[in-house]
């Protein structure tokens, strides 16, 4: 059965972060029990809305009516928080549907994390809300809190933490816990939230539905999220693909790696794509920041508030320490930012107000007399910000007790007076109550600081990073052209021949789909071989045909660069031989008589199925190069053009397509053109092709061929295709 | 000139150290002036030997007698700080020299920093030094501190902050500025220096000369530096081989790539050669931990002074956060940590302590629940500490108010009663005063604690990497044997070949080495060529031979794969001809006929000169790797076996060495051995060798051969023989 592609669905969410009333299932008068920490919190906080209380055992809780049922209760109720006993879920979630509630966030746990009973258990909920037209956040999440309007649905202990501003995160976590960390280490870093969701079990309201509706928050300058896994691939990049039409960044911790080896793997293909290394793929090929640690999501979060661009990567680093611009320039070109030569009118300048031993150059060095002279740090920021081949300028600044203030206005002043980012980088732990001061006026004019230099330069990295592929990608990913219908059904037609497909029918295939494939044609006998080897010119070569015989090498089945008839027949019979001696129950469907495609760079293409993600195209070098450093790239499908010529440039031995030794450069155009008719091809017979290899895929300075190629087909589609 | 082998001297340091008393030139009552500040700072942190202040317009500072000049104290002086201005220093240095000082610290700056001139006066300096026996800090040096004795001789500001214990770092800096940075966080962290020297310009005392001295040091359990380049390699060397005999560990953050492309490169070896990757290397070698933030240094700092042993690289990771557990995990592994599946015994422990719903694989997640069982943590903790699969435990403890010192109590007494590593993780910053009070007491009791569980993981990886390499090093490194003299002035000939080297030459010299080459004779006639063809056997390669022409293949001088005589003497005129014409004043001394070797796999052995290490070796995976991936290792010559064979093992394609694609594995003891001649050949001729190259070097199943060789001599030396 083709795989319904789930689209995103944010129709509902509205109410769990705008509702008018709120009721709580299992509510407390103890702030510390999970149906007390949200009672209290919606009060402290000043939420708005109506609030009520349901519990059984109380008329009255923290000074509001109390009712035993919350079909008990007179009003409309937008949202329920349900905290109760597992087993007690569904008759609540079911008089929640019958009470007409929008959004029911669950904090009980005992659902899917806890086994198959559990997962029946949220199998049921999920199907009261889906016939109540409801929307599950949960079961087991912490719930979530929208600080604009003190929606505070959860029983985190960050309920109770005084958020900092601006408040520009929106933030999704698959983990409870580990999201409650995250939010206080921002606020620690002065890092403000819109929103905290904890996702849960997911039951219904999953990761990307709740990152596409807060892309629709003016609040929420960007997505911040911790990712174990997504449920749905697609959803994901919906919600991606949302993200760089409204110009928001996503930033993801993505943990749980899957060992490589866990994937039962029969082609190249399969064997090297890692579970991790797709998301990392399409991570990139979204343009999500992928982040490893807390700091790197509030720091760049910090640069990001300035809303400037970080457009380029030619960064000015000036400095009091030179160890310390040293250290930091090599920290930036480790990331792929360049730290220049300052040379010019600039260089002049800067040697004017500079010390003698002092250094013009780049990182810029203050020496200690930069402490001294109150007037060398602006000078120096002004000249470089000034320099149209410096992009980026971060500046190292200390606050002594008799000019700091004239520092931070000059700073500020100076920031305001260019579109250029500058990034203030301060050890602020050495914190004398003045910088403590400075800091806060450079935070109120909206110039970005950092404390740690070296953060700073990662943040500066990841935000140049995230502007180049916006950039790269261009607003919104252009649809692929669909297949024309005939070619679809022909295409169709190819894929259900023998089962499995042999080398000559994959051919056929690709051909069709438009990649240039060997001249060859099948042979039944060694005279008909040896007349089409004369057609196609010797040197040929040989290769037994038959769906049961996958690794024809392996099998004796091939022969290769027979220059003359007499060769060829005696390698005919050779390799037929071989090949029922070692698969005597293989049906043979001919011999295929092949052109020797010879001189060009071996390269390979293939697609895999990822349980998440789909069809996914791959691209590697190959003979040596995959067998020995898995040298290979990875896109999902479908591809843009853009997608293809990244994964060409992306590979570690690159520099052999642009011609080494002397060679001319391979056909890079033929090679992409290649990766998007795969990609077509995989899109669009998503549900018959498991896997594709061609390999060799053989590139010469103008254009390409298949030499080889091996498609397998999916059992269960086939099946179906002929028992319809 | 033969160059000196320049050897550590660290004799007359420890009257840096430990001077009976001290001098301050140019001494000031104000404790923040550079003349001040030590002043003030040996007075107050009560240092025990005699101060005299020294300054002719003063006759009493700070309650001591003041002199004009160091020649008028009436006592000896041990050392002596100096901070006058530039152009008074050499005097000043002078009459410490008359006066008998041991040690002279000189904070001035206006020296080789500066350029030429102030060069010149740091010779001065360096000389009367030399003449009147004394060791210079400086000059250009924010000082030194010896913490156990209250040495405070520096005007940095760090001698006003009260240091952390227990003191093990002995702290060296290039860099005084961000060495006072990384005392101070050090400080904050909780890490403890034994002492802390700034190196200046090093006109005298080095970088190296201070390590190796404070490797005595009995307070000094590691050292930590800042090194932006060392002045002599082989003095660091010399530091590093006696670190690795005291077993005490060298953390350096080195900074100061230099562009690649900065040294003239005239051959795959030199070009291949990158400073920084040099200085990569040669910290492998020594088991010289590089770390990258000041947070690696001091996280190292806390676990290694727990004095355990980090053997192995298993890890068990108790969190609980099932998020935070995996983000531990991920971290881990990618850092070389094992996180092994718990299996067996211990795992049925586990499940007995955990809630079902926990998970007792590894990470190990207490859940939520966690929080609440106040026996969960230590239960787990014992039972993994206790498991023989398991090397290193790294457990998340928070630390409740209701039960947080009967935790620390447990997690105290689980520690001492196992000899594994344990390193408890706390989010501190969340501290409540029970944490603050918890962490102190594991603090007290010798149970590394540290904050941020990335961080911890990345010193578990660096502490398990320096175990490793240290045991692999062996204590010690054997030194290299010795070559015998008549085979050394053997050599000695062989190098004073044509100049340049020809091929056939450097084969000589390789082949006097022990490193075996292709089979191959010398013609001077395309009749004598035939004749060596007939005994070699055919196919042979010819190769024209002439000093003049190192790229043999470029001038049309080689002729490959010739299968006849006729085939041969048509490619010998042919190829003379090319030569001849290509560089037609080169003097031919003949033609190769060369075995031609085939079948094996092509790797590069190679040398280089770098300025600050000497000769070092280079090894390569030949062709393709090398050009389009640079996929090369390195180490300073002279290599130890264990050196070699990492090098082999450290390169991105070494599969391609263990067999792939069904061939067998190649002979590594034969890249080995070879690896060994070479840095024999180029550590006992460092004089006469600049380059070498042997390229390809073909490996085979059994044996391997050099097909093609080429050696550069250095002009200088022989002019230098031809003109004795």
């Amino acid at each position: 059965m083709a795989r319904e592609l789930a689209g995103i669905d944010t129709s509902g969410l509205e109410f769990f972060y705008n509702p008018r009333s709120i009721a709580i299932v299992g509510a407390s008068k103890n702030p510390d029990k999970p149906g007390g920490r949200p009672l209290a919190a919606l009060q402290n906080r000043g939420y708005a809305g109506k609030i009520f209380p349901i519990n059984p055992r109380h008329r009255e809780l923290a000074g509001l009516a109390c009712h035993p049922t919350i079909l008990d209760v007179p009003d409309d109720v937008d949202m329920a928080i349900i905290s109760v006993a597992a087993e007690a879920v569904p008759e609540v979630v079911g008089q929640c549907a019958r009470k007409g509630v929008k959004a029911v966030v669950i904090f009980s746990g005992g659902f899917s994390e806890v086994g198959p009973e559990g997962e029946r258990l949220q199998q049921e909920l999920r199907e009261i809300a889906r016939q109540g037209h409801m929307r599950l956040l949960g079961p087991n999440s912490l719930g979530l809190i929208n600080f604009a309007n003190s929606v505070t649905a959860s029983f985190a202990h960050v309920v109770n933490l005084e958020p900092a501003s601006p408040r520009t995160v929106g933030f999704v976590t698959q983990s409870g816990a580990f999201g409650g960390l995250v939010y206080f280490e921002a606020t620690q870093a002065g890092v403000g939230f819109s929103s905290f969701t904890s996702v849960g079990n997911e039951a219904d309201t999953e990761f990307a539905d709740v990152v596409a509706h807060l892309l629709d928050d003016p609040e929420t300058a960007l997505i911040g999220g911790y990712l174990e896994g997504a449920k749905d691939g697609e959803k994901l990049r919906q919600a991606a693909e949302k993200a760089l039409r409204v110009e928001k960044p996503i930033l993801i911790i993505k943990v749980g790696r899957t060992p490589a080896g866990a994937r039962a793997a029969s082609s190249h293909t399969a064997s090297l794509a890692g579970d991790d290394q797709v998301y990392d793929a399409f991570f990139r090929q979204m343009a999500i920041v992928r982040v490893e640690t807390i700091a790197e999501l509030t720091s760049f979060a910090i640069l990001h508030r300035s809303g400037r661009k970080f457009r380029g990567t030619r960064v000015a680093i000036i400095s009091g320490s030179g160890g310390h611009g040293v250290l930091m320039a090599d920290k930036c070109e480790s990331l792929g930012l360049r730290v220049p030569e300052i040379t010019g009118a600039t260089r002049e300048k800067l040697s004017g107000y500079l010390p003698s031993f002092g250094s013009g150059r780049n990182p810029v060095d203050l020496t200690a007399q930069g402490g001294r002279d109150s007037s060398m740090l602006g000078n120096c920021v002004r000249a470089v910000a000034g320099d149209e081949n410096i992009d980026i300028v971060m500046a190292h600044a200390v606050f002594p007790d008799h000019y700091g203030i004239a520092r931070a206005k000059e700073l500020i002043e100076i920031y305001h007076s260019t579109r250029k980012p500058i990034v203030i980088m301060t050890h602020a732990h050495h914190a004398s109550e003045m910088t403590t001061k400075c800091i806060g006026m450079l935070e109120d004019a909206g110039v970005p600081s950092l404390q740690d230099g070296l953060q700073a330069a990662q943040a500066v990295a990841k935000l140049a990073w995230y502007h180049e592929r916006v950039q790269r990608i261009g607003s919104g990913r252009p649809a692929p052209e669909p297949e024309q219908a005939p070619a679809r059904d022909e295409l169709a037609r190819l894929l259900r021949g023998s089962d499995p497909l042999s080398e000559f029918e994959c051919k056929r295939i690709l051909e069709h789909c438009g990649i240039p494939v060997t001249r060859e044609e099948l042979a039944s006998s060694a005279d008909e071989a040896a007349r089409l080897a004369r057609e196609l010119g010797y040197p040929v070569a040989l290769k037994v045909q038959s769906g049961q015989i996958l690794h024809k090498s392996d099998a004796g089945g091939v022969a290769l660069d027979l220059g003359s008839e007499a060769d060829l027949r005696r390698a005919y019979d050779e390799i037929l031989g071989n090949a029922q001696g070692a698969a005597p129950d293989a049906e043979i469907q001919g011999v295929l008589v092949q052109e020797m495609a010879k001189g060009g760079v071996e390269v390979i293409l293939g697609s895999m199925k990822d349980p998440v993600f789909g069809p996914v195209v791959m691209f590697g070098l190959g003979g040596i190069f995959v067998e020995a450093l898995e040298d290979v790239s990875f896109r999902i499908a479908p591809l843009s053009r853009s997608d293809a010529e990244d994964m060409i440039e992306e590979i570690k031995g690159h520099r052999v397509l642009r011609g080494i030794r002397g060679r001319e450069p391979a056909d890079l155009d033929a090679i992409a053109n290649a990766l998007l008719s795969v990609s077509r091809l995989v899109t669009e017979h998503r549900d018959a092709i498991e896997e594709l290899d061609i390999n060799p895929f053989m590139v010469f300075a103008r254009g390409a061929k298949a030499v080889d190629a091996l498609i397998k087909t999916r059992p269960a589609q086939r099946l179906g295709e002929e028992n319809p």
